[in-house]
């Protein structure tokens, strides 16, 4: 895991999500494959909501407390019970909580060194700081790629006969 | 299939693309899953050459000639015989491909009833318009799904046991 390389991944994904959302009716992003599934737009609510719980206030935990204190449990649903907004309202606040991470990120001046620092994971046990910020960035993009699927489901009878084709339109996108 | 919708999509995936690809350093993009997987470059170029010879060249013919000629057969993996370019000169050409085909289709003038007019699919039979430009949609979304999910496999050692909550890190890209 190189750290330029993850934060570019990271920096990059608002520009990807707007890219996919913001010329688009907002039905397409709040469309989901029924009961226990996510939208797109729940998938954005998600990747906000952990950038503003999750994953920095790890990677703090970890540079503070190594592991004497096990992480705070992640709620990967918690934008499931906010208000909804606009899809380019919801845009506009992860480009900045990302912007805010980033920056937040690149002032703790991370060396190699330190990306063998541990935490405590409340389910897994023991975790380094390499491992924490290779799965943010691994957790955007497996997201960007649910997100891009169940868009593509928007269409899944308009293909016609293409649909055997396309396996991930016959698919869901699983709340995890 | 609401036409305006369709091109929008269309429109956003060399940004999407973009956004993905060009902050990162070339063996990102060509990393594949192995023997017959595709890369995010392979997927690319994949849909850049059909941009250049299956979805406006499909278009015209149900135009013009209707069910009486079949469509030519997709070349699926015709970008693999390709001599490998920077990922910034293929991301450029697929942005110029896409413009061309955007605006071939535009100066069509398409209207709702075109979108019922028929051609004759070599595998599948007749299929209308609207079903080949949907389908042409969802192929990219789908792509680009796929290409998000190779990328996303690039860590998915460093990771760590965080593997287990993204089970798209144990997938493939199919070529398909």
């Amino acid at each position: 895991m190189e750290l330029s390389e993850a934060t570019a991944v990271l920096a990059g994904t608002p520009a990807v999500l707007e890219a996919l959302l913001a010329r688009l009716p907002d039905g397409w992003a709040r469309r989901d494959d029924g009961p226990g599934t996510w939208s797109a737009y729940a998938i954005l609510g998600h990747l906000r909501h952990g950038d503003a719980t999750n994953w920095l206030p790890r990677t703090r935990m970890i540079l503070n407390e190594g592991t004497a204190r096990g992480f705070e449990p992640f709620d990967r649903e918690a934008m499931l019970r906010t208000a909804p907004v606009p899809v380019t309202a919801l845009l506009a606040e992860f480009a900045e909580a990302r912007r805010a991470s980033l920056a937040e990120l690149a002032a703790l001046n991370l060396t190699t060194p330190d990306l063998v620092r541990r935490g405590r994971h409340p389910e897994f046990g023991e975790v380094t700081l390499g491992q924490l910020i290779a799965s943010w960035v691994a957790h955007d993009l497996t997201h960007i790629g649910q997100a891009s699927e169940v868009l593509a489901r928007h269409y899944r009878e308009d293909v016609g006969p293409w649909r055997a084709y396309m396996p991930a339109l016959n698919g869901t996108a699983p709340a995890e």
